[in-house]
């Protein structure tokens, strides 16, 4: 399995993708092709992804899989019991009917469009699930995972076919990112942008649409993508997720019918990189396609927060150890990092656990205090505690234009006068520094247990170590269904 | 009931609107207005349209609400037996349970979610449906009439509340339009961006929700705004209205349970009027609320196309007659048109009659050779007539920056020389020249008697002429469940 015959480079003066569809109302056939299209890069891209199998996955593709499945269920159980879901369920439970899939450990299922919403809400619902970090800030799994395991229960498949689904939910949502450079920049929520297109496309996969079908759900889910970053810190920034699985879903089983779609939704002139980003970069649509695997860059938060405060939270912790000066007694912190993470994360006297999150001086406070920077960190309590409150006042966020995202260092002034300072290169959780295998799986129990039990956590991280070799790949969610008594 | 006690003027210095919140999965309880919010919009707006009833409606409000019922009706029931409808529903059908809003002409109920993605579809899939022409180039009815008709149907409410809802719908849509000038020019699909606001307000009214609820719907469907233009042509264009519907639905409905989000999700830095416009003109979301009823400035299409092609329709219809030329004998025509009519509807050759929708000179031709620019003249037979193609090769438009999108002059010269010349000022259609309600009564009979036969037909619109008699407005779609045997 190569890259497609043509590449962005050629202009499409050669068009390989001449199929027959129907369009609009009146069914009219039509070839695409027949005009040339410019570049066919979505007809290029939906070719590969449809025609992807799992034996042309490298074995570091497959582990990150198992890795992100792993992680995410654990985010998702974690996040299962928040009344934000519970709100959500209370109107998904009146208008749902057919019990087609499992709500995560609510003991319920929901329809098919139903279901993902609630999933892909819970799991981002703490902030704490995996975030691609190569260029693109995605929260991937979260639409991505919730619309493949609802599938996967009405339409069963094998663990393969599952993994298989999922690497290719990376390559659509983060490849659209690429080329869609400010799309960020612009205000959007790529969980809920990127991640529709994200879903839509591992949903077309996990049906086993063929090149067409998936141009036409690349479309059908790409004029669905929404998500404002106006609605960080409220109930609707986890939301996002849900809609983006429901909506990839949607965009599959639409296709699957023959439903069409523009097959330029990618770089059409009024297609998702122009009109969601100032900036377009289509050359970064067909990139390395089919040898670099974006699963592979993925990163998992070892903290429970947006992944662009993680650098300073390891500086933080490790200048606590080395300095060994208590709290009280710093006189200053200066906190160098990339200036990003200071218009995202810049709440300076967070009133609650959530907005907590978004405080990159709160999150260096307690990580200095706690030495963690887990769900323990970002409560209501721990929000307005004054020895938090406190520490906070005295740091200094400094951007520099010189640092990565990933990269932070922290500069501590006694009262006495005595300086120290740490610098992280790479933030632990990314592609540069990852969590290992043993790491990631002691994040996931500690998530799991408490909702779980211990025993049915185990074996589920049991099963997800092994799903490439599973024949359902819903046994993964059967284990997760119910709650503990 | 006045305008709110804030204008956007007064720059919020004074904050009216204090009140307590639940915010985040944390549940913390903080308070709006205790750091001011700059402008308050937003919320403004929504403690207006939370508060409007309908004794505060103008009698000329109330009138184009029965005029919009009854048209959109009819846009629907034309819609409702198509192929693309049929697609939709054999998803929504194997994933809905739940029959609780009925499918027009479908004989059968979906779920309150579902029901409005079939029913919003339909309603916009013939392009027949009304338009909002002040400024904003809304079709404002799909998503708000589909979205209130299902959720009427599981909470019953009298013809007042509901004529009310559906005047809010106008109220919110629009207003976020003008808000964002540039909205249209960046490739948005303003049904379904606008329409995910106006049905999401428009149902926050029928829910009856306060101003804090009806706050957190704005958001919750500000964030699901989505439909990009470059799916015109495609079923994703009338899909958009569906979806937009069903996302005001849900937006509704979790506000209902105290679902929250940004209470600045229009006017906020990275808000609606931010982010999916290159310019923001904020002072146009409150201005002249509770005097101008945008409902009133609604526009209904005599012809089966874009609203902008009908200028030059009305022209061509009126040169054919007066000039007496056979197309035949003519040797060109010039159309000059507002210069925005040329980019949406640029289409040279059309395949289909989907397509033939998007060319103005094949507009331009029918109108000329039948009269006419109904359903009739848009199939795929029309799109490649013989005659028809002959004459729109003749036909050269011309844009004017002179002109108003509801103006168009068509010129043409014959074969001897001899040359005629017809200007429109306003289009049959537009508020300037609006279609009487006895225009728009046989406009709806032509589209429902196929499909409900002339007795229900006739029964229906009897009814929607005294909608806001009705005890129960469900009543109304009760009458358009079953097309005839």
């Amino acid at each position: 399995m190569g890259a497609p015959s043509i590449s962005p480079e050629t202009g499409g003066g050669e068009v390989a993708h001449r199929w027959t569809v129907s369009m609009g109302e009146t069914m009219t056939t039509v070839e695409y092709g027949a005009k040339p299209l410019e570049l066919n890069l979505t007809v290029d891209l939906c070719q590969f992804l449809a025609d992807v199998g799992f034996a042309d996955l490298p074995p570091e593709a497959v582990h990150e899989g198992r890795r992100g499945v792993l992680d995410w269920l654990g985010c998702a159980l974690a996040g299962s019991q928040g009344e934000t879901v519970s709100r959500t369920l209370a109107v998904l439970g009146a208008v749902s009917g057919k019990p087609q899939a499992t709500v995560i450990a609510r003991d319920r299922k929901l329809g098919l469009l139903e279901a993902p919403i609630a999933n892909g809400q819970m799991g981002h619902l703490l902030d704490y699930d995996d975030t691609h970090m190569d260029g693109v800030i995605l929260h991937t799994s979260s639409p991505v995972l919730a619309a493949l395991f609802a599938l996967a229960e009405a339409r069963p498949v094998d663990g393969k076919r599952f993994i298989t689904a999922y690497v290719i939910g990376f390559e659509a949502g983060i490849r659209a990112g690429k080329a869609a450079p400010r799309h960020h920049d612009g205000g959007w929520h790529l969980t809920g942008t990127l991640g529709t297109i994200a879903a839509g496309l591992a949903s077309a996969r996990l049906l086993g649409l063929d090149a067409r079908q998936t141009t036409f759900a690349a479309g059908i889910a790409g004029t669905q993508s929404s998500g404002m970053q106006q609605n960080r810190g409220t109930m609707c920034k986890s939301f996002h997720a849900g809609r983006a699985a429901s909506n990839g879903v949607l965009a599959a089983l639409l296709a699957e019918q023959g439903f069409d779609s523009s097959p330029e939704i990618l770089e059409g002139k009024r297609g998702f990189t122009r009109i969601y980003s100032t900036e377009t970069d289509i050359d970064a649509l067909l990139a390395g396609l089919g040898e670099d695997w974006l699963i592979v860059k993925n990163g998992y938060k070892p903290y429970a927060c947006g992944i662009v405060q993680h650098p300073l939270i390891d500086a933080m912790i490790a200048l606590s150890k080395e300095a060994g000066v208590v709290a009280e007694d710093i006189a200053s912190v200066e906190a160098k990092v990339h200036p990003g993470v200071i218009t995202i994360t810049g709440v300076e006297e967070p009133e609650t656990g959530l907005k907590s999150k978004f405080s990159l001086t709160h999150s260096a406070a307690v990580a200095y205090i706690d030495h963690n920077a887990g769900i323990g960190q970002y409560t209501d309590a721990r929000a307005v505690a004054p020895e938090v409150a406190a520490l906070r006042r005295k740091i200094t966020p400094l951007p520099d234009d010189g640092y990565r995202r990933d990269e932070a260092e922290a500069s501590l002034v006694t009262a006495s006068g005595d300086r120290h300072s740490v610098h992280i290169d790479h933030a632990t959780g990314t592609a540069a520094n990852p969590m290992s295998d043993d790491a990631l799986e002691t994040k996931f129990l500690a998530n799991a247990e408490p909702v779980l039990g211990a025993a049915r956590a185990r074996e589920l991280a049991d099963a997800v170590w092994r799903l490439d070799a599973l024949e359902d790949a819903g046994d993964i969610l059967a284990l997760c269904a119910t709650a503990k008594a």
